[in-house]
């Protein structure tokens, strides 16, 4: 019996002319995409070049291109005597399976990010860039870029020149001592908490964490399957006599000394004494997050936990995020060598290095002075709003304490044990006004007030937002 | 009995007078130094500021604000009626400890990284940047930094405008289609493995890996304690045939179908639906890394294996390390959302998200048409230089076969058993030519041969290479 002829096919690619794309492209496509639409099934036989040439009005010779590219591509082929036929196995599309398990997937991390601002917010941590300093950040990009980019990877611990340069900056405005090849560069603090996460802990190892604290980095810890210790924190700091000696010691503590987050103290130097004479006796390493220590009012600074440390125990992790913009993700690790070591490892493996182009503006940014002229700036607008803001919660001063001025651009307005918080939220909430309590920040912290954030706040605004806030206090 | 009297330091700090330097400020950092360095012992009396003052020849103002800073920091205390004094506390630098081992020091990462270049090398995967499109280049970094960065962290997937843009482009160059909210930027391969790993394996998870294949990939999933399954490879890449299936069945499987590294060979299409199949079969995910397809010569390209399948199992990874610059860390995964949530979960803990304004320049650079430019003509320039290596080798022709010359700035010089490869290694180094063997990247296979990088070789320096290679094969 004769096998039975393999059905032909009418399916015709559509065609548009000057539309900039060759008509050879064109049949390319049409029919690679018909193939997978399942529009011509597999096994099909397409007609001959001569026909598909008359029936299209292409020339010929073209059609021939297109057929032999689908050829190459293994979309058709050809069989001695017969014809050009669609691949025999079945390339059709079939409605994408959306998996939503599978060996592969493993549960979703643990993630809780703010959602984006909306309306009137004392947003924490968030900054102000409308008077960024734009020609001298013009200038310094431009700079960046007046060769061409390298043609290999470069030095996983960043651009030398930055640590250089990053190093002198520490020294004038932070009196810390480093040596370049002490720093590695990374993006941002998330970063350099993800590389430490990787060169220290083991599943289940013991994290000291300020309680309350800073929700994301609490968040990386738990992505690297840590076990969260919360230290209780007062407007001195972490409490250091808490934390667990011994076999219970934790193996990392994480630190914000220039400005806790979210209450606002400065940990005081007995404390950081104390804190790294307990990291030598339980052999545990200090992680100080020194996110903010730019933006201090009207006090001397403390010294770095790492400027006073001997004995190896501290990674210190600085940003650019702050003072400049979190959407550049430029941030550093200063630790010892064995650590930096690692970390540089794991820099490598996890993207080989950071952005070249914005290692050299930021070079240049720091190096022409532009850097600490715009902290200096916006050290007096934040100086401003906070007294701004101050001001403005005077008339609930009996019921609410503002707290953490030293430093940052949150305050924390400690409340009396009976104001009820939650209808406060909700009363501005309904006026347009978000603001957030400190048991957001919380694992088992009973402290009980408002964190607010007032640095993207013009003074009108912080004006307006305080007088809702004011009024949801006084009904 | 009377308290033995506290002992009095005649320590005094050196100044400099218009060094741009205050007074105060060295005064302040003097005494700091002292004390840390215990010049200044914890507990000494310091002397009175009218001393100080006389001594020093300063105003007297200046010293009291440097020792008010001294107290505020706490590196000083007063006690009523009897003076200033250095805070009772140790505070004296000991030798700093470089700690080698410590509980939490983690063991070294596995990890070989090619040392930078020193002389003549065919160096594998490296690309050519000396003819760079430089005036649109910083049009487009103009373009970026146009307006103030934001004062907020930004999308984490990336910016909306690059993964239109880069959607665009992949249809136009790879034929595949795919959604903005397919995509998330990140920061070139490497970080794209090191997100997918973070989402889908466990330890001791296995890993289906192309042998030999990309060192650097290897070690990624090895930090994330993969186990990695060797796959033989031919001049069709894998051999899909060689995964083990049930539950052997590895959990990821990588592979480079456009381009084998280094073997040079693509996946045919016979072998891609295979993929895909025992993929599905297999509750598998692959990854489809395609790092360099847009250098291909004289051949048409074949399909991504994203573009052929429907069952949701291909995670697609894209990067402009290859045809820009490695230093710019910036390339794309394109998954089903399931994968793409967790992607981006863990993009946010691991830095937040990509360079901002890396993204807005790579946006303008694609909108503008000037990459798909100089795509164009560095593949004109890489096959330049392809058909000089290639003609170079002539002389060795029965000795050494040359392969993988359809796509890549690398080829595979597969030699006759006989040939002594070491020998020859070691005769190019001695005439400061470094060439590497494939055995570099395999694991258990048994290829004999070089791996030719010739990217960033000038078509001089190919001849020049090239002949003392063909010498080194003679003697």
């Amino acid at each position: 019996m004769k096998p039975s002829r393999p059905a032909s096919s009418d399916f015709l690619p559509h065609l548009e002319r000057n539309n900039g794309i060759s008509l050879e492209r064109q049949l390319v496509h049409g029919f690679r995409q018909a193939i997978l639409d399942g529009q011509l099934g597999h096994g099909m036989r397409l007609p001959s070049s001569r026909v598909l040439a008359n029936t299209l009005k292409v020339n010929r010779n073209t059609v021939i291109a297109a057929l032999e590219q689908l050829l190459a591509e293994g979309y058709l082929e050809t069989k001695r005597g017969s014809g050009t036929f669609v691949y025999a196995q079945n390339m059709q599309a079939q409605a994408v399976t959306h998996l939503e398990t599978a060996r592969w997937l493993l549960p979703a991390a643990h993630l809780l990010v703010a959602p984006p601002v909306q309306s009137l917010e004392f947003r924490v941590c968030q900054i102000a860039t409308n008077h960024f300093p734009l020609l001298s950040w013009r200038k310094s990009w431009l700079q960046a870029v007046q060769a061409a980019p390298p043609d290999d990877y470069q030095n996983a611990l960043g651009e030398p020149s930055l640590r250089q340069a990053i190093g002198a900056y520490l020294q004038r405005a932070r009196g810390l001592n480093s040596q370049p090849e002490d720093m590695l560069i990374c993006n941002g603090t998330i970063q350099a908490l993800h590389l430490i996460c990787q060169a220290t802990l083991q599943t289940g190892s013991s994290v000291a964490f300020e309680d309350p604290g800073f929700p994301l980095a609490r968040q990386v810890f738990l992505s690297h399957q840590a076990k969260i210790l919360p230290i209780p924190v007062d407007q001195d700091g972490l409490l250091v006599d808490q934390l667990p000696t011994g076999k219970n010691a934790p193996v990392l503590v994480y630190v914000t000394p220039s400005h806790q987050f979210p209450l606002g103290g400065r940990l005081s130097l007995a404390r950081r004494l104390a804190l790294l004479e307990w990291a030598k006796q339980n052999d545990a390493l200090i992680l100080e997050d020194d996110y903010d220590s730019e933006f201090r009012f009207d006090v001397p600074p403390l010294p770095p936990l790492a400027s006073l440390d001997h004995s190896g125990r501290v990674a210190y992790i600085g940003t650019f995020s702050k003072v400049l913009t979190p959407a550049l993700r430029l941030g550093y690790i200063i630790s010892t060598p064995a650590l930096r070591q690692r970390l540089c490892q794991y820099k490598t493996l996890a993207d080989y290095q950071t952005n070249q182009p914005s290692q050299l503006a930021m070079t240049h940014f720091i190096e022409t002075g532009a850097l600490e002229r715009h902290i200096a700036k916006m050290r007096r607008m934040y100086a401003h709003k906070r007294s701004t803001l101050v001001h403005a919660l005077e008339p609930i001063a009996k019921l609410a304490k503002v707290r953490g001025l030293e430093a940052g651009i949150n305050i924390f307005l400690e409340c009396q044990p009976h104001v009820p918080l939650e209808n406060i939220v909700a009363r501005c909430a309904k006026q347009g006004l978000v603001v957030s309590t400190v048991g957001q920040y919380a694992l088992q912290a009973k402290h009980h007030g408002l964190v607010l954030g007032y640095g993207a706040l013009e003074p009108e605004e912080i004006i307006q937002a305080a007088k809702i806030l004011v009024g949801a206090f006084s009904r």
